[in-house]
């Protein structure tokens, strides 16, 4: 008998403060189910597309910043939740992964919805536990309330992901008795950050001071407000260039340098060798612009060194030296105090930081002179919305939105914008639900600038019967994959337009009329500023606002954006 | 450099009877789209939503008896195709999947559409090689062209399957050389059938012999036609009942038990030991008639004898004495060469056949009198398209569509219906695309009969630019997950509609709008008959016929079929 054993996982996940569970339809599953329903401190949502409510869980854990638990059936439907898990691992979102499973015995014997669970997701979940079929015995019960309080805890440690739990269930799956939340073994866990030595705290000082072209790159994050503090006190007394994209969330910095991939594609000889760094510090995760990669790779700094507290360290300028396992906080900490040292030189880092300061702000002009453009344009539609968004979450999706997005950029005095992007595993499968998921936990408007490829693919984001009313979208329609136009490989071979754009009829209209969204569709320049600002407006209404380009005329567009920049002098 | 080397993956599977790939759009995949795309013999197909992709390719795979070539880029692409690789896993459907993946050296630094691709599909393909980055030997051209050539092998070996290869790929990933596909190395495979020994035989027969209540069960199969007419001959000659499913695709033998679903949900006792056979024979795949199996596994047979080829089998009846290694048709013959000894005596078997058939005509002629039932009934819908079918192929959703569909069933007189129906993980994410996939390959109607979540579920089966005039469907919709209101268990709870049905308010409307398929919506009972004529019109132009009835009334309908028939003598 699973009960009253299986309600023991509800009552342990809302002793760790998981507040929000998403459930997918499922007989399997009911004991999971009903424990989620009949919580009263659980809200629980039913999606019946287990790929889109994947997303849509890992949405809400990323704005709510714990995690949310999932539920679905045995068989495909936990195949289906993959895309969102690896998205999270990557990413590093916290999932706690309940799926209801066959009990061994009936796997492989033909009988519906079974598949082997077992270790299905692989290395894209920290760990993944297996639950006894059989719950009767006292040590089966400590061991299934040990295990899901060792998974909660293993999915909020740092770096927080995904923790799955595999549920084999035997019949009866439904019991018509009241059942009693049981007593229930609850393992509590607290982080003690790490602390430099004051040894330690001496010698990095030492070593710092080693460094007359320090540069810190930070990649995709929200960081924290005092991150953020301590960060533009980095730039404006050290003199050390902070760098990073859209993706980076430090655009509050008014000197942060997040234009890079716009001026290291100018083919000027001599600016990425002056622009090398001796010491580069990274922080945070992925860095969008590949230029900034380009660029470092070939002008490789003498150290790198990596800040972050546990967990796998990419050596993504292929210049990895050092990885400091220990808070950023603490970390620049120590580096503002190193200017306290009476060797403290800085006028050579000073020259550094304003080669980077000048090609910065040349290019932030060349943005603001370079619109508006002919109409239609997905390019100039994406700058006019960024320049009205404010208090909003933004979402990008990949492949072209989040490039065009970067380009632009958010000025330091829009206040209150976080982006978010799913760089985790840059797919474009779902940005929708994961914008969905956010509008679900979070107040703010959630504006989602996407391309129309992954608008569509993702369009079950919008099938369940819940509250998204402070969602927004921007669509850009070019009908088609135009990042594949843009860049250099396809759009040189005969196959690019059937093969990488794979031009497709669809737009926005009929899944706006089906879900009951208010469709604004922008094909006249005057209809442009009213337009956004109807999508903005926060009426309690979600919208999308789409606009039809020619990705042909995009691609020219973007391309005499560079060419115009590489005019400058 | 990939380049010519990866062409020869294109010659190789074109030189073993490959003539279809479907591709999704994606840099890093360049090279293998490339090589597909041109190569003369090949016929390719873009579609955007890989889990869509995935199914349509072996719903094309299915028909075609061989397999097709999956393509995809890097990252999560290559999950969006598992629940269909589990579905072809376990349907024995040949698919070769072909994943674009970075170098090894590139994984987990924080690259784009990066994630852990090597064994991603884990225990559910047959085999996963990964192919070197470097191709720049001979040892390493001859290392792949061997590996490609034992995948295609091994997809094609009984039980035929998917095979997954995956290829990492270093940049460049365009050419705008031309390529020549080059020479490859092609290994030839052919099976030889497993031949009974003459001692092997006469053993068989002698233990034939000593049962008195032969049963043979046939699974989920499409079997060939000498097959199927020796399971005639064995039902008319030697009095053993052949039982199956509407999947088991034997309507054509008119002596065929295909309604064991609905006699044996009757509670009169005595009938169940009365069907309890004493030699259990089993082919082919699943069962979907849930009561067939409780009634098996209460009354368990003195010897279960599964014969297959080759692979796993399964106790599905709790009672497997025996696995026979060879092919279904040379035991079917010693079967019938058993009469032919002396000591053949037929009373007992004969007797035994008839209470089956007894069972089996009386439920008939129930269904026969029991409609046509009050509109909107989707039960009396699915009876009427059913009844109006002939030669196509017949694709079931999962999980109302199907059981509908199994209680009412194909008289032998409808002729060269062909049944389809994800049993495989009987997932619903997938069966909208694999009749789309079959609309592709085979010129026949591809008749669809779905519910409204399997459904919408799976819409994007429709976005891409390829015919499927050819298909058409049947839509239940009732807004929600019916099977959880004819369960016993979740019927039960509470919970029902937000958990379980999970009402939710979409047609197909304004989806077969968006796609261009003609749709009709029956809302009246006298449009029935003109609606179900159009529906199956070989016209050149896929149509959705959709009917919208209320879950509970459905429910009373099938209630009163079931208790009409408990209140037959």
């Amino acid at each position: 008998m699973n009960y009253p054993h299986i309600f023991s996982v509800a009552e342990i996940c809302s002793k760790h403060d998981i507040e929000h569970a998403v459930i997918s339809p499922g007989s399997r599953s009911a004991p999971l189910t009903l424990a989620f329903a009949r919580h009263k401190k659980i809200k629980c949502k039913v999606i019946p597309d287990e790929r889109a409510a994947a997303f849509v869980a890992m949405g809400m854990a990323q704005q709510l910043n714990k995690p949310v638990a999932l539920i679905c059936t045995s068989g495909s439907a936990a195949l289906n939740y993959y895309p969102a898990i690896a998205e999270a691992y990557f990413q590093q979102i916290p999932l706690l992964i309940l799926t209801a499973d066959r009990p061994p015995e009936w796997i492989d014997q033909l009988d519906g919805q079974t598949i082997r669970q077992e270790n299905v997701y692989g290395r894209h979940v920290k760990r993944s536990y297996n639950i006894e079929a059989d719950l009767s015995s006292e040590d089966a019960q400590w061991y299934l309330q040990r295990q899901v309080n060792e998974g909660i805890i293993e999915a909020n440690q740092y770096p927080k992901g995904p923790v799955h739990i595999n549920f084999p269930f035997r019949e009866p799956l439904y019991t018509t008795e009241t059942v009693e939340y049981p007593e229930t073994k609850i393992i509590k866990s607290e982080s003690v950050n790490p602390v430099f030595t004051d040894t330690q705290i001496d010698s990095l000082k030492n070593e710092l001071l080693k460094f007359e072209r320090k540069l810190i790159i930070c990649g995709q994050n929200q960081y924290t407000p005092e991150v953020l503090g301590f960060l533009e006190q980095v730039s404006k007394e050290l003199k050390i260039p902070v760098v990073g994209d859209i993706i980076s969330n430090i655009h509050s910095i008014e000197s942060a340098v997040t234009h890079s991939d716009v001026f290291l594609s100018s083919d000027k000889s001599g600016l990425d060798k002056s622009l090398k760094p001796d010491l580069l510090i990274t922080i945070g995760k992925s860095i969008l612009s590949k230029n900034l990669k380009i660029m470092l790779r070939k002008n490789q700094p003498d150290e790198h060194w990596h800040v972050q507290q546990a967990g796998d360290v990419a050596d993504t300028y292929k210049s990895l030296t050092r990885i400091i396992h220990g808070e950023e906080l603490e970390f620049l900490k120590v580096l503002i105090d190193s200017q306290s040292s009476e060797d403290f030189q800085n006028q050579k880092q000073e020259n550094y930081y304003h080669i980077w300061q000048i090609e910065e702000r040349k290019t932030q002009r060349h943005i603001d002179n370079f619109f508006p453009q002919a109409f239609p344009s997905e390019f100039s539609m994406i700058r006019e919305v960024l320049s009205q968004a404010n208090s909003v979450n933004l979402h990008l999706a990949n492949s072209m939105a989040v490039r065009y997005a970067n380009f632009i950029g958010i000025k330091a005095d829009q206040k209150d914008i976080t982006v978010f992007c799913n760089r985790g595993t840059s797919g474009i499968d779902g940005s929708t639900s994961t914008a969905i998921g956010a509008s679900m936990a979070s107040n703010k408007i959630n504006l989602l600038i996407s391309g129309d490829m992954a608008f569509l693919y993702d369009r079950n984001a919008f099938w369940h019967n819940y509250d998204y009313s402070n969602f927004r979208a921007l669509v850009l329609n070019n009908h088609g994959g135009g990042i594949f136009r843009m860049i250099n490989g396809p759009s040189n071979t005969p196959e690019v337009d059937e093969y990488f754009v794979t031009n497709q009829k669809n737009t926005a209209k009929h899944l706006a009329e089906e879900f009951g969204i208010e469709y604004l569709l922008c094909d006249k320049k005057s209809k442009i500023n009213n337009y956004i600002k109807r999508l903005l407006e926060d009426d309690g209404t979600p919208k999308i606002l789409e606009i039809e380009s020619d990705s042909v005329n995009d691609k020219q567009i973007l391309q005499e954006f560079k060419a115009a920049y590489n005019k400058l002098k």
